[in-house]
């Protein structure tokens, strides 16, 4: 296999978060289901930011949050999104380059404005999450650079992708150069609503093998195989899918792997104060150990270390060195 | 005296703080002094900016944080100041409105765009700010609402105004309309080369009687008499000036009234994350207890207790209810 440039390459929704504390009595007055992501339109985020509470802005989106993580591991990282030529572009396009992550995509100068997610973060740590997806509906294949997908251990990317059309095909078109260039193809679940409305076409992924390795929590792996039982699912998924990833929150991880199981437990943390991000920085800590060629226990452990880090404070990306961070923690990467 | 309508009614330069991380070796590559506060034009914010780390980005601006942590302990604010009509513009507007802060100064449709301060905050959790001030230079003596100030326990001002020339004279404005209504007319500052620059002003004020109430660090005291000595210092503002607050760090804080001196020590914090907006808080607390009646030793106690929580994490707004802490350490508001 050809020598790589990049660890992981990441494609997903270029969003800026817009993040504020909110009482579980707002989401009911605003009809929000807590923990969930809606999708919603300009109109309905700029009525709802109006009600919501004083925020701070800082860069998100799954797949973007967790290429943050992996640079913060020391990994080379590569990212494709879509962002308006506008302050909110800007913004992200700024705060990924800084952590030395290649990014090039080419702004969108006319249309919709970069996307944002409204996260109201409840007393519990919990977020519901209310994304305008603005310019990421114009990401397209022309946006998926060949040679560094080429040039890359793993192509990884959000489920949240199906909801934008010309998304699905640039993830298509990344993942068929991917597959002939031999490298890793992982795809996160993203939510439980994402994996309802786009079931068949996940499991067609899985099953055909452009998806090897897979990132689900349990109630998005409970939507995938519809039934609320684990046990039935995690045995189905062993069937799917090459390699498995499933976080269960505070009982850990589980890897699914060559007809194995190694469960990982979830890594301490003092107090849960944002749950945004707990799963992109998961993921952020597996890719970086797989795309070193760490065994599949020391790639959990370093994405428990990672997610403990993120739910620690607010937003949805490492406030520390992660590379530091799993240095004190014992691990030599 | 008439019936009051807010307690605090602050001006301020109007800023969206933009805040990343930095190590001393980038000061020091960048040419900055840490701790201080530099202004800078718009080409060179654009640069810094360029080499900064990623950042977070939240509404800041000294008076306007003072106000926040007014409105956060429960008391009815009021705030000018002068943001453009843009992005961060309206990210200041909703901010401070969210606070049920009164906010109506008109936005900048044309010229420079609202001022951001690109926050660095080094390891030890001091913060090196570089201001680039846009639409604040702006503020005139129009955009103070007369029946606003008259309906104010207290006037308070930033001494940052007197960067932007026309901002001074809305500052004179307001504070005259405040000595004519009898209402309490405060200062803070805001930091010690901002008192070389105003040294001559900033006495008059205080020795003529215009402002009663100072704010006013260490360094700051120093920069205003020319000596290192603090009791030199002290025993000159106690002379110059009806009731001053010197805070000192984790020494506390000395009020001086009434030819008293009266010492609060600072209030205990697990670690300091971030300095900024230790010196705002305080002056939230104290006028809030002083706009309802508190004794000094009380309204600087509150001052303690804010400055406290706003350095343990980023930013320069409180993240809780300081009315909520001040009633779990006590106070009964």
């Amino acid at each position: 296999m050809a020598e790589t440039k990049y660890d992981v390459v990441g494609i997903g929704n270029a969003i800026v978060d817009v993040i504020a504390r909110a009482e579980d009595d707002f989401l009911v007055a605003e009809d929000l289901v807590k923990g969930s992501m809606n999708l919603i339109d300009e109109t309905r985020a700029e009525t709802l930011y109006g009600t919501m509470g004083a925020a701070t802005e800082m860069s998100g989106g799954s797949g973007a949050n967790t290429i943050a993580g992996v640079a913060s591991f020391g990994g080379r990282g590569a990212f494709f999104g879509k962002v308006a030529e506008d302050g909110l572009g800007r913004t992200f396009a700024h705060d990924i380059r800084a952590l030395d992550v290649h990014f090039e995509t080419p702004m969108l100068t006319a249309g919709p404005s970069t996307a944002r997610c409204l996260v109201l973060v409840t007393p519990d740590g919990e977020r519901t999450m209310n994304t305008f997806l603005g310019a990421c509906q114009m990401l397209g294949p022309d946006d998926v650079d060949e040679d560094v997908v080429a040039a890359s251990s793993i192509l990884y990317m959000e489920g949240y992708l199906w909801d934008p059309p010309q998304a699905k095909k640039a993830f298509v078109h990344a993942a068929k150069i991917a597959n002939a260039n031999g490298r890793e193809v992982a795809l996160t679940l993203s939510d439980s609503f994402c994996v309802d409305r786009y079931r068949d076409e996940f499991l067609d992924l899985i099953k055909s093998g452009t998806v090897t390795l897979l990132f689900a929590n349990e109630s998005e792996l409970h939507s995938l195989y519809e039934t609320a039982d684990t046990e039935t699912a995690l045995a189905q998924l062993e069937q799917d899918c090459r390699t498995a990833v499933v976080t269960r929150s505070e009982k850990g991880a589980v890897v699914l792997t060559a007809g194995e199981r190694v469960h990982v437990p979830a890594a301490p943390v003092d107090k849960i104060v944002d749950l945004t991000g707990a799963g992109d920085l998961f993921a952020a800590g597996f890719l970086f150990g797989r795309a070193r060629g760490m065994d599949p226990e020391v790639c959990a452990k370093l994405g428990a270390l990672a997610a403990a880090e993120v739910i620690s404070h607010v937003g949805a990306r490492p406030q520390v060195s992660l590379q530091a961070l799993a240095g004190q923690n014992g691990f030599s990467l």
